[in-house]
């Protein structure tokens, strides 16, 4: 009942960039291009799709120059991830104070949306990371909402065709952001009363937002919206995007268990942020973890979670839990 | 525009009572019975309405012992609080895995909703704080929303007289708990497809959960579910139930402003735990506080205000808010 | 050249009491003397020591009686825990504002020094869980170190065959706690000037602290003031007292590594609180993953690990470390 | 009895800066020299010292120049910050694996030290922002605590005339940070064994570090290392670097109680990051408060003060603080 087709694995093209950041203004390594970053992708091996910044980093790189260089690496572009958070929209894209700049971020995700379309990518990531606000009482809240829901509307309005993931994260860059949680996306979601938009479940923002990130998975999948997911890890109290199963080895292998089990069908991938470390050898630890988090799933004895789970044995439940998963990380790690 | 009818303050009648903790288990301080709480609560002299536990501490008091009580203190019982999370369900109230003690919960809280009409209530406050979950791979997600969404429901159809307000909560004494946030809460309420079912905010909780609670409030208020509050303040990470506006000023006031604004009526309500306070001093200043933000909101200028947020200008909000704050808290503590 | 003799490993003894919180005030279950606790301590089978309260829950019971019960279960008691934090020192033990309280938390923790030394103790353990304060502006800070530098002294001179192992904790049930870090408690000791102090690191409140606890123990051992520690594992935002392993599996690993590698010699050491568990079940839980923990330091490539942490590699290093881990762990969990 | 010689005003020159973070690589405005920096900082009109990142942004700027610029503004360099944690030493500064950027990084502070003194600085600040670590099992702790311990024990005794100041900070860039706490730095600095080497005490680093930062300052002061502060404020989870006072009135106003009445001498340094404000503007805002801080404690009545604090009477101690802030903020505001 358990058998799956073999999972695919993909990555956010970011995750073979390099980095800046407030103090470190010269950045973490050289610069990369996009068509670098793909190359790189292609060099980890175990990537068959990958999320890809529009305009292309760092701009003047053409949408065929982009597809030559995924069909040279055997990738295929699963989303575009359009970037309406840069210094232009500090204050907000689909908020933005300033109606022409507000036009100007829902202009920008139609022409990704566009070249989305070109690459023949299965959704637009809408990742609002200036939609929020700072300070207390610096921003009308039922504003911000409404301009979220209806920017969102408009956007999916005029793409019947597509769909449109929205990755919800608690803060950053902003202080506090429109989209923070599972929850309050879904809602946000009903608001638009439209069917193509849904959510990207990033592990990590569930992680530190307080959730329960396979908890927050069956909720979206129990309405229809959870769209894509991203993996990582953290320390519980920012968007660290650590490597996969760094730090939270059995959450994150619930996080697997629910998805599976779920029946979730979709790409099993990476949102890692290798400021310091080598990105290719970042994707595989990540990669070699899900893997193993994959077998581990076919280990699981169901029958037995289910009944301590029934029973809210605890111990019996991760004594289960942790017997599928180490044995399949133990094979993982000595292989 | 903004002139409001004199604010009624309450409190949990609990705020008058002693505490144990896991390791002061003799208690910070000498029992007291719902009749001595009573008094307490009179004595502040300036309570209008008390939400009282069920049943009535320590047991063995009758309700007409407890009018008695309440007239003599010139009370009425907003509300009760029906005491489904004591040892009894330690594995869940409304979800426990042993069927007849979750048919247990549901009768208790029936049996409290009785006890309220009785008293005249306003709404019977569901606060499921053994309904959750500890430890990874613990529970069956969807089985703890369904059973939580069932009995609500189930409670709000056979009281169709009365309303029910849930009071969401992050965490504790469980690690993790079902309704655990407004969106959560709300989109809990929507399944279970019933009018007299809505949220008890309590700005600790929204606090310390991440959430901004004037936003958190807003979303309530506009879905019309917002029934009732609870006020005190915490540092943020945990529900510490201090006495209002110890830490977060702004924030607080905040809270009030989007209450007041959005045109909600109802009780400006204590919830806070003075382990090692005088009680009475404890509700004395918190009261003090609230009626300094009922002045302060006077003192707004609305039309600045509005104008410093439609530009997301923080500074300048900020200053318009500080100003009429200050301004009355100056008054209120040198009065 | 790490061949060790094999571990030993002890539990606090309330690891085997019910619990009270301030909801559940009718207990987790029904009360138990520290003789019953005794019983189900020696039920694990795998105990070797146990950390005693006193006086001995829940009181009137004797030091002989307890002797007896220890010699039944062939376990020694390795500490005592005098009770300075409970309902009569709610506002302090060694920092009471009232001198006749602070003299008699002293005086209890003197006379349960003479009880230790008849039991054969190897140190007094010192939680000084009200010491502390709750609010803003409460506490003249350096009067609540000089107070508490002062006392544990006094103790510490007056019991010079004795140790003194203070434990420190971020917070509860003081909302903040004068001995909260590591390097606090140190600071602390150097200002006491005396020889038979030192430090009982809690990985949990270490971690929620946020210390890494590897690093805040090695700190502690190159002072030479580690004396003991205790085991268990939280959500990194409370003392969540869950067992061993059930959330930070690689970093309570890397605590042992710690440990071992420095040539600490020690008692491994739980302090979970099993509210809802079997607490038997539950030591037995949390000693298979510390029998783990130490057959995979078995396996660990030391030298391998040294070069990547030379490096600052932070790939290579995790890989080291999870390779002797999941064995160790897929050998314990499949036995 | 507390006259006081007018308080002085700093600021660190970044204050003036724009920024750029992982996502806004383009920047939140416009490039800006530190000579542009230094004409925004004259026009606050009431800073009077300011702390000189160097090398001078972007590079190429003489000392002379900057000298010039500040003589125009009537400023005063009381600092220089070197920036040894660029993306150079990524992996760290005193701590780098590689022997050759470790060596750079002391050199760069060397060199600055020597700007320094023809600057006429009060101390060099220390702040080894990339010295820590990210994983866990990627760091050596103790050889990571060495070369912290020895590069600046080497640069204070390279310049026995010239004080240096560490800046400690939980993490940002790095997961964790070496010198994360005031205690921790306390304890490194007493392995220096010099005189020239003290704290920097950035008050929303000790807050989202868990400290009280009132009782941290106090701790550094006991032990004669506090040599500076910087203000500022935050969210408790991240170093935001918000306006002062905008959401932690009461502790900020007790860390400048602390540091008053322990009679610290030193200037009242801000260091916010106005990422989507006016820098100047900013400023003001949080010279504003800083300033009513400073009055309120004129009108503290410190004898009712220490009568509620001797009997931890948090409710009465509160009231006497808020009693002076209010009066003070309110005529802050009005003015």
């Amino acid at each position: 009942m358990h058998t799956h087709d073999e999972p695919i694995y993909g990555a956010g093209i970011w995750h073979f960039a390099t980095y800046v950041d407030r103090y470190a203004t010269d950045g973490y390594g050289e610069p990369r291009t996009v068509l670098d970053a793909i190359k790189l992708a292609g060099a980890v091996g175990e990537l068959s799709v990958v999320d890809l910044n529009w305009p292309f980093p760092p701009g003047g790189i053409s949408t065929a120059e982009v597809k030559d260089a995924l069909a040279e690496q055997n990738l295929r572009a699963i989303a575009v991830t359009p970037e309406f958070y840069t210094g232009k929209f500090m204050k907000g894209g689909f908020t933005n104070p300033d109606p022409a700049l507000r036009r100007d971020a829902i202009e920008l995700v139609a022409a990704a949306a566009e070249v989305g379309r070109e690459l023949g990518i299965d959704y637009v990531k809408l990742w609002p990371g200036q939609d929020g606000y700072d300070y207390p009482f610096q921003a009308d809240y039922s504003d911000l909402w409404d301009k979220s829901v209806d920017a969102v509307r408009e956007l999916a309005q005029a793409f019947p065709d597509l769909k449109f993931a929205i990755e919800y994260k608690p803060r950053e860059p902003r202080n506090r952001m429109v989209f923070s949680s599972v929850a309050r996306t879904l809602l946000a979601i009903e608001d638009m009363g439209v069917d193509n938009v849904g959510i990207l479940l990033d592990f990590g923002h569930s992680l530190y937002g307080g959730e329960t990130p396979a908890e927050a998975a069956k909720m979206a999948i129990s309405r229809g919206r959870l769209f894509a997911i991203d993996v990582n890890d953290n320390f519980r109290g920012w968007d660290d995007d650590m490597v996969v199963g760094s730090v939270h080895l059995l959450e994150t292998f619930e996080f697997f268990f629910a998805l599976r089990d779920a029946g979730w069908q979709g790409v099993w991938q990476l949102d890692q942020f290798p400021f310091r470390e080598d990105s290719v050898e970042a994707a595989r630890a990540g990669i070699r973890t899900m893997r193993a988090f994959h077998h581990a799933l076919n280990y699981l004895d169901r029958d037995e979670l289910a009944a301590a789970q029934s029973a809210q044995d605890a111990l019996a439940a991760q004594r289960v839990a942790k017997r599928a998963l180490y044995r399949a990380l133990a094979e993982s790690e000595s292989a």
